[in-house]
């Protein structure tokens, strides 16, 4: 008999590994079912607020795999709306709800991965069942997003409470629909990914388009009227809203994990050794968003919950469950986003990071243009790097930039993966020519800059 | 008395190193007089083909800095229009010509920067006095060919020869102008500086704007009426032509060097050593592209005119006149261009570079996108992997695509320059956000291409 895999959780993670395990072997060898709560398979979470604002016109763009191509072509069956309630790792079964049918379903395993995702923070005034509330974690979030959007009365006021990626994003998408948008944030900034002086940046940019933030803000609580929401509570008084979108954060998923005795790592997620298996738990791996992962930079363990990484990690726990050998070795929180034009990319740590991984460190800030000065088109970009002190190693970076700005990251990034001092990154062999860089590129010119703060004011 | 430093070329490299020298001594400590033969300092050569077509329409938008700014900011002594005619390293003392007023001077040194740059290739039969004909070096030749273009009777048809960079930046521009353009390359294809089927999606393109691509012939020849060039003569017959761009590539301009006694590579450059001193020659240094450097991936020696690389050898050089210490640790061959709205990359060994070198590889090409695919602009990328067999180290890269694709070689540029190889680039951590790329990064999507290559058809 075929040796019989199981996965819980049917996006990115789980359908890579369930994937690249099929690719290596095949349906006499190795049976693979993969159970989702939700109504669709390998879909781009991140492409949910293109959606809302219409610039991704269809959900179905966002649908990578649907369960008939992985039934056709991987032979991998998907249960659709089957909710996983139970992992017993002595009997190796799971037991799943029909959340449609509203049967009970238990198969047996002799593989596990697990790939439960992660879930949006919602404090407790959140929970109250209130309409016109939302978490913005999953295509079936959007879904219920875009239908309260369209439903009578019209939503014509929203407030986002939280200034991370999504909060940002959907801030934009839904200013892009016409609502007014209100942006609560708690910190003294939003878009606290990067360091306070680059997020002025961004906050600036937002204003621009007419979002209005309030900072060092608490929400308390919801009013609604007839059973649905009418305005947020804050200590500065209630602002009033028709739609209310969460960004949070969100926390590893693992409460299945944790019954069934998974270790949990200090961040929260199920922890996973370099080829994604769960140590001292044979026959179980996991990966994705409901993972902690390896800092590269400061050594510390991380849950970066992020597409990319999800899609790697379920790639080598399939290759290893195929029979190859891969390993994951970690992440230096590289990420990129957009906000109204203006592109904003990060890698390794942050000021505080540092400060909280006791690194000595400079940190210099050098404007630039992607282009040459004269080239039409030039814009300004910001290029900020943190490097150790005294031994020069790149420790961070972060670019803010209004056009070709944020993908420059990427140099950036793979300079801070292979340990390269900023001494040594101004000698970079990196492409020149007018349309794309001053003949001192941007990364150059702050890496330099680097040196000089490193060498100290008698330079 | 101050030490003297002269300093022979005014451009990019000679006048990098005499700020840098000059920001680390006095002038009761150092003394700098640079002799440039041309009319200008510090400009931008790569930006020439952009202020012929007009879309810089200022010259002066090319030059960094001019001699003014030199003597007032940095009390460098800029002599414009001074040809240097021999250098004698016994009397230290170099002779300079004086193109104008048409004296000669003597100026002795105690340290010497030779960065005498490189002149365009011209064979015997481009040497005649033809007008009409022109090499692309200097702005001294942009602005000649600009006054030709503007001449009257108006030259309407372009030939230029050779595919390289500049010819093919020329040729757009010349299209762009309004005038008919041939161009003739002696090889199969031209953009010989990618492999020929990255080669080909750019003749596509250059053919795509009305350049007429004529390929594996050769220039024999000028047929010229009234002393301006009527056409080009070839062995398939004359082709009409008003004006004559030559790009059949640079060569180091070493001739003093030589006389000198300074000695050359097999490249034909000036030899240095990691700091830019000329070896044997004390008190004497070079950068720029009169010389030339090691290939960091074939450990042989090159010849790359570049701007990018004479502004790091020359600061090198200053630096370490300065007192300080700086090393230039070679290049990767690292190169962008922009044709017709088409991106262009390289790094590293072409495929025909690694066979020269020795080095057994596979190759893949992988097509992918540079947004996600589902959001709005999203366009084709191509990307190309050269990779050791069977360490899978990283040996050549290419990048070919129509929109935010060039400058992302950078991110292989880096990978390259740390010797990573394609299955540890598997794993690189880099940006993603459905504006700028797919959840599998085209780079990541190639490198894991070539890892499948490299395990053979049996994976």
């Amino acid at each position: 008999m075929a040796e019989r895999l199981i996965v819980v959780g049917g996006d990115a993670a789980g359908m890579a590994a369930a994937s690249q395990a099929r690719r290596r072997r095949d349906r006499d060898d190795l049976s693979i079912v993969a159970f989702e709560r939700g109504h669709f398979t390998s879909y781009s979470a991140c492409g949910i607020p293109y959606w809302i604002s219409g610039l991704v016109p269809e959900r179905d763009q966002l649908i990578a795999r649907d369960p008939a191509t992985f039934r056709e072509q991987f032979d991998i069956h998907v249960r659709l709306r089957h909710e996983v309630t139970g992992i017993d790792l002595e009997r190796r079964e799971v037991v799943a709800r029909d959340l449609d049918g509203g049967g009970e379903v238990r198969e047996g395993f002799d593989t596990l991965v697990y790939a439960a995702g992660a879930v949006p923070v919602k404090p407790a005034w959140a929970r109250t069942g209130t309409q016109g509330v939302f978490g913005m974690q999953t295509l079936d979030d959007g879904a219920a997003l875009r239908d309260w959007l369209e439903s009578e009365p019209r939503p014509r006021r929203a407030v986002v409470i939280g200034g991370g990626y999504i909060g940002v994003e959907m801030a934009e998408s839904l200013i892009q629909r016409g609502l007014t948008v209100d942006l609560v944030e708690q910190a003294d900034q939003p878009m606290s990914t990067v360091d306070g002086d680059m997020a002025e940046l961004v906050a600036d940019a937002m204003k621009g388009i007419g979002i209005q933030i309030r900072t060092g803000l608490a929400v308390t609580g919801l009013e609604e009227r007839d059973g649905r929401v009418a305005a947020v509570v804050t200590a500065e008084g209630p602002m009033p809203a028709d739609v209310v979108v969460l960004g949070l954060g969100v926390r590893p998923n693992t409460a299945l994990a944790e019954a069934a005795g998974l270790p949990l790592g200090p961040t929260g997620g199920v922890r996973t050794d370099r080829r994604m298996r769960v140590p001292g738990v044979p026959g179980v791996w996991a990966a994705g968003d409901c993972v902690e992962t390896l800092h590269r930079v400061s050594g510390m363990p991380v849950h970066v919950p992020l597409g990319t990484h999800a899609n790697k990690q379920g790639r080598v726990a399939g290759i290893n469950i195929g029979g190859g050998y891969a390993t994951f070795p970690g992440v230096i929180g590289t990420a990129v986003t957009k906000v109204c034009d203006l592109e904003v990319g990060r890698t390794g740590l942050r000021e505080r990071d540092a400060v909280a991984a006791g690194f000595e460190f400079v940190s210099v800030v050098a404007e630039s243009t992607n282009r040459a000065g004269y080239y039409p088109g030039a814009r300004t970009m910001t290029v900020k790097l943190i490097a150790e002190r005294p031994s020069g190693r790149l420790l961070g970076a972060q670019i803010v930039g209004w056009s070709e700005a944020a993908k420059r990251i990427d140099t950036l990034a793979v300079a801070l993966w292979n340990g390269m001092t900023v001494d040594d990154m101004t000698a970079l062999d990196l492409g020149y020519a007018p349309p794309y860089a001053p003949v001192w590129d941007p990364v150059l010119i702050a890496a330099r800059k680097a040196v000089d703060a490193l060498a100290g004011p008698g330079r």
